[in-house]
């Protein structure tokens, strides 16, 4: 069980997009402020727009901005923008199967042990659902929002 | 994010071994009554051995046991021998790249966001670590277990 590396991406750019409210910041920008490949990010900035956490503008004062404020933003909305939903947890019905194959008629109900490896999974997303984007940019320090800034505003670039 | 096939296989085979208490199961038993590819379900009763969930016994009457009673264990036992215990977020230290780049003596801490992918893993963890294999046996129909007992017993089969 695997998250891909972007993830990581996904989660520092709207990190550092909340620290800069007030600008569009470009793809280019992005890629830069975290020597990332700014092709394979485009991928991932498409997304998180995709799933509502950004937002794109066009143009030449054009880029990226949060889609809403990141008080209700959270790390499950970035995450599963990028990742998806699914349950890493795939049940074949193997209960099913075999000589010890139980008849369909047992099978309305949900096999017990796909429920419970559901009951983890939803416990991971509740944990991430219950972390905002604001509350993380409360815990940096100031010189971290600083250096954030003057990396990614245009005025100051 | 995906768990193999096989986390099925394995999670189903000791949940049957648990409704035969007194019997030494066979590799070639525990295939045909989940119509598994014997082979391949080898590997994963090698890693349940291993990670100490069952254990194997040699000879005619050998097989394979729970290694303890089915009430000392929880599903994150079964899940983490055959797939491992590694945290599925992978932080490759991304703030400490590119034109955004915080200083060493700044990164002494683990990053917010790798600290909150992992207490989601932790989170996952403790709700696999809450449920015994004895648990899911209570829950099954007396008939399930009639069913697995008849297909895996040697006495009746
Ligand atoms: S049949 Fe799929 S988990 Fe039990
Ligand atoms: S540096 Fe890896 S999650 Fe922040």
């Amino acid at each position: 069980m695997k998250l891909p590396e972007t993830t990581e991406w996904a989660l520092h750019c709207v990190t550092a997009l909340a620290q800069v409210p007030d600008e569009a910041v470009s793809r280019v920008q992005l890629a830069e402020h975290f020597a990332l490949p700014a092709p394979y990010l485009s991928k991932q900035l498409a997304l998180l727009v995709r799933g509502g956490v950004l937002s794109a503008t066009t143009g030449p004062r054009g880029g990226f901005r949060l889609a809403r404020p990141a008080s209700d933003i959270t790390l499950l909305d970035v995450v599963e923008a990028v990742d998806g939903s699914r349950d890493p947890y795939v049940c074949r019905e193997i209960r099913q199967q075999g000589r010890g194959a139980a008849p369909p008629g047992e099978c309305k109900d949900r096999c017990i042990l796909a429920q419970k490896m559901r009951d983890a999974h939803d416990a991971w997303r509740e944990s991430l659902q219950g972390v905002t984007v604001a509350s993380l940019v409360d815990t940096l320090a100031a010189s971290t929002v600083a250096r954030t800034r003057a990396s990614l505003s245009r005025a100051e670039s």
